[in-house]
Parts: C-alpha cells; sequence; structure tokens
C-alpha cells in the first residue's frame, strides 16, 4: 500500500509547535495513515517526548525508500536555545528556520509529498536575521505564485496579499493582479482531489460600492477581472457586498472565497473556525498545511496546548496529497 | 406606569418594513410594555394589516399627551405607489423619508424617548431627490456626533466611519478624529442603563501592525488615541490584531468594539449575529433603533418576513430608553 509521504516540522523550540506535533501524532486513531518524518532535533524530540509521557522510538528517515507507514525522525542538528526560552529567541528561530528548510528541500526534491508547519516566530526569525516574515513568505520568494489559503469544515478563504499594511493592499487590487489570481487559485483547486471549484469574490467598498455611491474599484478593477476570468472557463462571481459573501460560503465545500486583503478573510475565518483552522499555501508543486495558530508562548511547556488545529492541518494534507503527488 | 414613548417608522412601502413592524407590534409578548406610536399613512397600515390577517384598530396618537401602553398611529399622509412596487421607487422612497422625518421630529421636540426605523432602499431615496445614504447619514446632518453601532445577544460593534470608499476610510484613521470617536461612544455609552462600558480597538493593519512591521497607523495614530483617551478616564484599550478582537468580544457584555472602518466592524458581525442584529444610532438625544435587514424586496408582499431583528430593535430601544428620557 502506498502511503502519502508527510513532513512535519517542529516549529519554534520555545513555543507550542513541538507539543502539538507530537501529540497529534500520538492521538494515531484521529490522522490517516501515512510516512510521517519529523523535522527536527532529536534532543527536542526526546525531551518534548519525555515531557508529555510519549513515546519517542522513531526509525531514522532514509530519504528516497518507501518507509511505509509510520513515525520517522529526519535528524536536523539545530541546537535550540538551552532551556525553556517562551518567548522570542534567536536561536529558535534559527532552529525552526532549519526545520522548515530541510522539509521544504525534501519536498523540492520529490521526497515528500506534503509539508505540515508547527508555528514559528516572525520576532524571532527576525532575531536571528532571517528576511522572511514567515513559512508563506519563504515560500512565495520559492514560487512566486504561492497563495495563502485558510480551511476549516464551515468556510475556506483564499488571500489576494497577505502581510502587508492595509493601503499597499489596497493598491494590488487591480485588475491584473486579480486576474493572474483568480487563475492561479482556478488552477491549483483542481489539482485538489475534491477541492472547491466555485470562487466568490467580495467588493473592497462597503455594500460592494453601491453602484459606485460608495467606490469605484468593484466597476473599474474587480467586475472587469471576473469577466475577464469567467471567459477563460474559470467559475467566479461576484463582487458581493463584504458583510454578506462569507455567510454565502459557509457550510458550501464547493465554494472558497477570494478575499482581497488579509483581514477581510482573517477575520471572519478566525471567528468561525477557531479551533481547526488550518493555513494552506496553495500554487506550490507539493502541499503544504499549518495549524491556523501561533507559537502560543503563553502557554508553552504547560503540557496543555490542543493539538486539534495540528490534527486539522495534518488530515487536510493528506487529502490534499492524492492528487498532487 | 409610566412606559416609554417609541415610535416606530414603517419603511419603504414597497420592501417588508410595513409587515416586519406589524408582525413584531402584534406578538406583544415579546416585546416590553410601552406606549408605541406608527408612523406611516393610514390606508397602507390598514392594507398591510388586512393582508396579515393582524389587528390594525389603533387609536390616534396625541402628541404630548401620555397614552399610555398600546399602539397609536400617527397620521403621515404620503401616498405610497400604487400597487406592489417591491423595487426602488420615488414615491415610496418620498414616503419612507416622510413616515422617518415625522418620527424624528416628534422625537427632538421630546414626544417620543426613541424611534425603531423599518428599512428604507437607499436607491429609493435618490430617486425621490433626497441627497442622504439612509437613516443613519441623515440624522448626522442633524447631530454630526452620531456613530452607527450594532448590537447582537454575542457582540457588540460600533463604526469610526460607516458609508465612505474604503480608501476614504482609511484617511479618517487619525489621532484626532479617533478619539473624539472614543469620547462620544464612551459618554453614549454612559448613557445607557446597562451600556458597554469596556471600549476594545483592533489595528487597522494585519496583526496590528507587527511592531511596524506591517505598518505604521497602530504607532503613529491609534495607540496614542488610546493613550489620550484613557489619560481622560476612558475605558479603552488596543490596537489588537483586527482578526482575533471580535473573539475577545464574544460574549462579553460589557465589551464593544470600536472598529475603524465599515466592514471591519460588518463582516465579523453579520457572520455572527445574522437573525437578531440590531443597528443602533448613538450620540443622539433620543435613542434610535433599526432592524438589521435591507428592504428585502424580494421577499415583500409574501407575508413570510422574519420579524425577529424588528422585535430585538424594539426590546434595544426600550432598554436604552429608560436612561435617555
Amino acid at each position: 500500500m502506498t502511503v502519502p509521504r508527510i513532513g512535519l516540522t517542529l516549529g519554534d523550540p520555545g513555543g507550542v509547535g513541538p507539543e502539538v506535533a507530537l501529540k497529534a501524532l500520538a492521538g494515531r486513531g484521529s490522522v490517516p495513515d501515512a510516512e510521517y518524518v519529523l523535522f527536527g532535533d532529536p534532543r527536542l524530540v526526546a525531551e518534548q517526548a519525555r515531557a508529555l509521557s510519549l513515546p519517542a522510538d522513531f526509525g531514522t528517515w532514509r530519504e528516497g525508500e518507501a518507509g511505509g507507514p509510520g513515525v520517522f525522525l529526519h535528524e536536523v542538528a539545530a541546537p535550540a536555545a538551552d532551556g525553556a526560552r517562551h518567548s522570542p529567541d534567536a536561536a529558535n528561530g534559527k532552529a525552526s528556520f532549519r526545520f522548515f528548510e530541510a522539509a521544504v528541500a525534501a519536498a523540492r526534491g520529490g521526497s515528500l509529498d506534503a509539508v505540515v508547519t508547527a508555528p514559528v516566530s516572525k520576532a524571532a526569525w527576525g532575531l536571528a536575521g532571517l528576511p522572511w516574515r514567515g513559512h508563506t513568505d519563504h515560500l512565495e520568494a520559492l514560487y512566486p505564485g504561492a497563495i495563502m489559503s485558510f480551511w476549516s469544515g464551515r468556510l475556506r478563504v483564499a488571500l489576494l496579499s497577505h502581510h502587508l499594511p492595509l493601503a499597499e493592499a489596497l493598491s494590488r487590487v487591480r485588475r491584473g493582479p486579480l486576474l493572474d489570481f483568480f487563475r492561479a487559485l482556478h488552477r491549483s483547486l483542481y489539482r485538489l482531489v475534491d477541492g472547491p471549484r466555485e470562487l466568490i469574490v467580495p467588493g473592497l467598498n462597503p455594500h460592494a460600492g453601491e453602484g459606485g455611491w460608495l467606490g469605484s474599484e468593484e466597476e473599474t478593477e474587480i467586475r472587469p477581472a471576473i469577466e475577464a476570468a469567467r471567459a477563460e472557463g474559470i467559475q467566479v462571481s461576484g463582487p458581493y457586498p463584504p458583510d454578506t459573501v462569507f455567510r454565502r460560503a459557509l457550510d458550501r465545500p464547493g465554494t472558497i472565497v477570494a478575499a482581497l486583503y488579509h483581514d477581510q478573510g482573517l477575520i471572519p475565518f478566525k471567528l468561525e473556525g477557531f479551533e481547526t483552522g488550518v493555513n494552506a499555501t496553495l500554487g506550490l508543486p507539493f502541499v503544504r498545511t499549518s495549524p491556523d495558530h501561533g507559537t502560543g508562548y503563553d502557554i508553552a511547556g504547560k503540557g496543555t496546548a490542543d493539538p486539534r488545529s495540528m490534527v486539522e492541518a495534518i488530515r487536510l494534507a493528506a487529502r490534499f496529497t492524492a492528487s498532487v503527488s
């Protein structure tokens, strides 16, 4: 039996990443059969497992050989900060980047079908001198068409832009970038086994501009981009009033909201899918998902972190993997 | 026994306004005892009541005299379009404005404690040559400090600005207007019997700017305004990441989100409080509430309109009235 090969990075050693990763893999009933590969420092894995009374007897991953179902370890020597540093720290930033870098390299080389990433700290990456604002930012440097998207049981959202000041994000709401976004999103969703097929697009202005009374981008930029995409056979509609479009998409698995800026998509997503939300980067040659929460420095080391979002991230990665590999 | 004096306007005659107003008043068990005054054309009231098999034997309201608990009619001769025009129409626009104008005049004159408004059509007002973009817009012309706010069982939201193009709304996010907004909101909430006391403020940019990495308005405008307001004794905090601040306010009746633009507040509000949301204008010398839905032209005249939001609007008006009158 062929199973998906899914890499799991430990995330920031001072955060809840190692904890939720090990908990998710230990509660095996809830995650599908796969060849799971942990990317992390062996000492960190052993310490974390001991603290949680979870098994840590993982075999060493042999890249390129079919390992079959189970959990393996790919050692990434990247000593983290000594002791528990539950705040942004340069050494932890560097370690979390190395885990991620190694998993991405394996995926790019074809040895993994998917990478699931535990949370890192943007501040720690900054302290470590890394220029990226997180996983997606790094992936975009490798794959310029990459798209940030969010998935929960009830709602699916993709973002035209993400980590930009709002005023700058507004300047991206132009015909050309919008059409590119619809195309890339459509292509990417079609590669997923049962991905949504229908894109719905909010307006930018209150009431989607109300016929020009409350703003003009709907008529000058958004509608023309939607029409051009439809002419290419892409199933996309809008612009709809931003304050009702998310309710329209709720509980319709075939529909994804193509949101125009970070908070337009994430305010409703986080309100609705808080515990089980998953972040997925689309438009890559492999699958990448991540739990929709941060490092949780305040609760790290207490053993109380909720692994549900990590479990959902793993499940979504497995679901998407079938067609992408 | 003194009861609140609450005016109810019928809204657009071609929409669901007359229907939900009469239904709400007929199902009396769910609305508190009050002196209710319908502002509308008597023929329209009679027709609508007949169509719904509801009573319409309302006494004539004698402005300035204590009528006591019950439903009264204040005749506003404003013949609507002949027949059912379930689309924006100049005559209906004019009629709905006259009902509203008469109720506001009574409230300004001290004869009403509150005005509850059924939905009007901005397009119909435009066709009728009226310059305002709805009730709140008109009230702002009379009371420049008026604030649009939204109330449901789980969430409360006030808006710094509302019917502006997004780019223009962003330019209002400045220290001075923000401080004025916090002051007016605070003052207004303190006048309500059990109004929220705590204002929480989202950032403008993703992650509230993440320390300046993703935008600067949090540090240059929002935080200084919050600090100035706190120095005046106003209970206000933030800026918080926009995509988590609404969850922070959920189910905390003492907290209201002071949102920075229309959709920042209304996307989460409408996702959460769809059926029972109420729109309230704060900062007036009287109370004004309204159901949080539109004219519903598509279902008007079918007798199927849901009066729950209107009932909630009446209940909120009554709750607020005790202290304002």
